[in-house]
């Protein structure tokens, strides 16, 4: 295979609000042949998560920027194509961090071998992967769900919620999601085992979530922000855990004005002990391990199920990406760049 | 000595926003005898603190609200001057939770019999009493400081503020006070040796906080809410921890408009792994012993310091409070109700 050239999609403007297509830009570079201690990775699977709206800021955050110009970030799945790495042989392949292009230089530093017949590749960037870590570390470390009590997630149906729900009742909990449209509460309630599920689209949205939560919420798991707090904040019990990974529906939020919600919410996390903890899986690292032995074997049992939305070709990621932030994705979104 | 009447002060009204002289209302009752297993005790010194604003509101919080008629609530020192309970005699002299008034009878529960001789009894209102015991657990709890991290908490000078920074600097880390004028900003530098004040009446105060603040901010203190939050809260760090006993500059607010902050604070929230964490002391309260071990030596060795602000006179009170709740106070506040 006689490999030219390596397309790629870099950071074109760095959005003003919701991202838009001309904010990114496909650009065709020839490939660099490894040298000695490199590897050539061919990229299978790319995975699109909420948090690259955040990269694509310039503001202060956990992560450095995306560089205008730069190539946007992610997690992919990868072939070895060509290998001058002791550690790595040509054909394995491996979860790295080449983000959205076709091919990518490593020098196998960050990367993790993937065997295909353990499970589907593609799950390294879900339910096996960051997603269903940041669920696991989230909501065991931060959250600490005890039997009975009332877990409450957005976005049931996605990556991270499903996970979230499903560790929850697994833990004796009470899992409560939120999604948005009536197929995917259906897969939440029926597919995913949820206890009840919500849709956040229905008018009387925040009193079907009171009612599904008869006993309050004893934590809820952030990772959307927006109008789903307002619903949520009334119903939080004294010594509610709020983990916080991500607030998709305000990312693309330029300024707020109107009511200041700050002292009211300063004031109940006095009134009622109340935690909000953000975090990113990376802080738990040593819970790795933990995690992929207790996920694996809960996959196995068919206790944890997860959806893949997979769609092809690296083209379509920057309207797949736009469409992640407004929820369109049904599932785990993952490009399929090459297969 | 013949008593005949106990004077109390009830809550006449719920205030809107500021208390005001009518919202409390001065009462002569007769003294109930003390029954079978039962104490009659004689308020000394009742203790004025700023929680007890959200008692006079009816709204949902960790207390029951105190009830419009009914006596103020507050922690007191007592002298018992008739006891038919075998636990305790006549002269004993104990801490109690008897409120507003000069006279209150007890079952027992709850009291502590305090050692004038170990310490001044006052101190049980303050240093060696709930103050203080919010300060070592919420810093040290929530807080966890580190050698070498930066610690602020504002009303520096008060009861619960004095001891924080004075533990954080025991603990190795670095005591950033916030006082409100030049008297109090040269106690808490001086007497407390806290590393650095800031006054929070200098216009430009959060310029000051920041260069009071070079390694920015570790652990925040939240005892007061406001203002100071907007100077503090640009200045924490990642992984930044923000215990929230009180929240004395809203207590008062009505309603609130303007630009929405909580979107923001959501954000950094993630963007910085950032904790808030609301608490009472209670929740805490098998910490007390090693709590009272720690400070009485720390106060013996004369690495705690504290002052106290006492007035004379149960009647005095709605005023000295209303001034509590504007800073006017210079220390632990105590009312001398019988001496």
């Amino acid at each position: 295979m006689a490999i030219q050239t390596n397309t790629r999609i870099v950071l074109a403007a760095r959005p003003q609000g919701r991202p838009k297509p001309s904010d990114f830009r496909i650009e065709t570079v020839d490939i660099v042949e490894p040298g000695e201690g490199e590897l050539l990775l061919q990229i299978l699977y790319l995975s699109l998560d909420p948090y690259m709206r955040g990269r694509m800021n310039a503001a202060r955050s956990y992560a450095k920027p995306v560089e205008v110009d730069s190539v946007m970030e992610g997690g992919t799945v990868a072939r070895v194509i060509k290998s001058r790495h002791t550690g790595f042989a040509q054909g394995d392949i491996v979860l790295s961090h080449s983000g959205w292009q076709g091919f990518a230089l490593s020098d196998g530093v960050g990367l993790r071998k993937l065997d295909p017949a353990t499970a589907p590749v593609t799950t390294a960037l879900g339910v096996l992967g960051m997603p269903g870590f940041t669920a696991y570390a989230g909501l065991l470390t931060i959250g600490k769900p005890k039997p009975g009590e009332t877990v409450v997630v957005a976005a049931a149906s996605g990556a991270v919620g499903s996970a979230v729900g499903q560790i929850a009742r697994i833990k004796g909990a009470r899992a409560v999601g939120i999604a948005g449209g009536a197929e995917k509460c259906a897969f939440v309630r029926r597919e995913l085992g949820f206890d009840a599920v919500v849709d956040h689209r229905d008018d009387d949205f925040a009193a079907q979530l009171k009612a599904a939560c008869p006993d309050g919420i004893d934590i809820y798991f952030e990772n959307v922000g927006g109008p789903v707090w307002d619903a949520v904040f009334p119903l939080l019990n004294d010594f509610a855990r709020v983990p916080v990974c991500g607030l998709i529906a305000q990312y693309n939020v330029v300024a707020e004005a109107g009511v200041d919600r700050l002292p009211a919410l300063m004031q109940q996390v006095l009134h009622r002990s109340l935690t909000i903890r953000g975090f990113i899986q990376r802080e738990f690292a040593d819970q790795r391990p933990a995690f992929y032995r207790d996920m694996a074997g809960w996959i196995a049992s068919g206790r944890v199920r997860y959806r893949e939305d997979i769609v092809d070709g690296l083209e379509i990621a920057p309207q797949a990406f736009m469409g992640l932030l407004e929820g369109r994705n049904f599932g785990k979104l993952i490009v399929r760049v090459a297969a």
